[in-house]
């Protein structure tokens, strides 16, 4: 049996959005129970519910001894907030947690790698069932979490890893939050934002990452329409940063904003799935 | 006599603007005068040429000894990419220079300010004069770049200060473009990102920002419309993530992207016009 407890640090689910998820999580993976916190569902000018509102229903799932894994609901913005509290509460229960999110639930993996606390990992999200092709993304995750290692992201190899949006990484540097990626292989993805942001982004971020084994590049999706072609794509911007701060480009990841976004375990892929 | 090169780190100016700013300059200005780059009209993808003809202008206006200042065109995006290596090549006249500019060129007067060559100074840029009361803007600048002192942010006094775009400075924070703003007073200023995007920065930028003398907030302006309120405003985010960092928020300033937007030398105050 597998428990997992989800919770919303950021923005707010739908009634249904979670009841689909139970129901596939039912009929298909017997052995996992899902625990919605009843956080997931409040809301409050951005957020769903209050930073405390949102501190404490993270703090409940983490320390819940009974819980296998925290399953970050959903994305948009807020855990930065509230990451630097909570891991100050956890306790040994959160120790031998797993957490999987992305995008904005970044800032909490990066602040429990930082810490030493469980097991971050990037991945696909409850609120990931509404895309298109949706289901591929929630059974990765519950396979995941269920022991199976088949949704991790085919570049893992011998190096500890980790990945971000790009966009949370870059206002995560200098921070209380940020952790030592030293030696570690970077995966970077961005959605919505203009490629001359995204160029400014690796501006910033590869002479803050200047000890990294190397970057490499998941999707840039959505980019919007701009007054003017920005004259190099995604690839071109990543190449020539990384040339620029003497930084290994490795080539590109398989994760993103869809539903193909794949695992990515902080640090060492092998035993990801328990701490 | 003041004489003023004028050349485009970032995008590109028309040429009815720089005829409009000769015009006004020599009617009201008659000690002054304004040399336009033809860099300043190139277009190449995103940017007023390819980075090497942007350096190249750069360089050669800062260099120039008949030249008592160098006047931004434009912002947009685009002076990151060659600030450094314009400061490698920056020789004596530099040095006796005015620097005049904000948003994107916030870059280039960062980097200055780093290595201590003329004298940055956040201030309207060529293109404002297209804003609404942009000659105002105009008039502002040129006064200034003639000695007039009356156009400076009116909470400037005894200590040190600088203003910067908040996106621009957050993309500062960790390269080697960086300058150390300990003891200075930190004015922000933003345009058309979301109150989301505004709290994040500022997130970023106070951990990155906790040894200077405390942060004033600019005009925050062109707020695009989200599917929710944020739930608190532009000042109430500031003051949040300052007191959060221990680090004084000291009120407004009266800066922006807007034809009202003042003049913040960076440093003292005291003899701005000439370094």
């Amino acid at each position: 049996m597998t428990s997992i407890a989800i919770c919303a640090p950021a923005t707010s689910l739908t009634r249904e959005r979670a009841r689909e998820t139970a129901a596939l999580a039912a009929a298909e993976f017997p052995d996992v129970t899902l625990h919605f916190h009843e956080q997931c569902f409040l809301s409050d000018g951005h957020f769903a519910g209050s930073d405390s509102a949102r501190l404490e229903a993270f703090v409940e799932c983490a320390n819940d001894p009974a819980m296998d894994a925290l399953w970050f609901a959903r994305g948009g913005y807020g855990g930065n907030r509230i990451a630097e509290q909570a891991i100050s509460r956890l306790g040994d229960a959160a120790k031998k947690k797993v957490f999987l999110g992305y995008s904005d639930s970044g800032y909490l993996l990066a602040a429990l790698y930082r810490a030493g606390v469980g097991r971050p990992v990037h991945g696909p999200m409850v609120v990931d069932g509404s895309r298109e092709r949706g289901e591929g993304a929630i059974r990765r995750a519950l396979a995941f979490l269920s022991g199976d290692m088949s949704g991790l992201e085919p570049s893992l190899d011998g190096q500890p890893a980790a990945a971000f949006n790009l966009i949370t990484l870059a206002m995560l540097s200098g921070t209380d939050l940020m952790p030592d990626l030293a030696g570690h292989v970077v995966m970077l993805e961005e959605v919505s934002e203009h490629l001359y942001a995204v160029d400014r982004l690796f501006f910033h971020v590869t002479q803050n990452l200047r000890d990294c084994a190397g970057i490499r590049l998941g999707r840039i999706s959505a980019v919007p329409e701009n007054d003017r072609d920005f004259g190099q794509t995604a690839e071109e911007i990543a190449q020539y940063w990384c040339e620029r701060n003497d930084l290994p480009y490795l080539g590109r990841a398989d994760i993103g904003h869809d539903a193909d976004n794949k695992i990515v375990p902080f640090g060492l892929a092998q035993g990801a799935s328990r701490p």
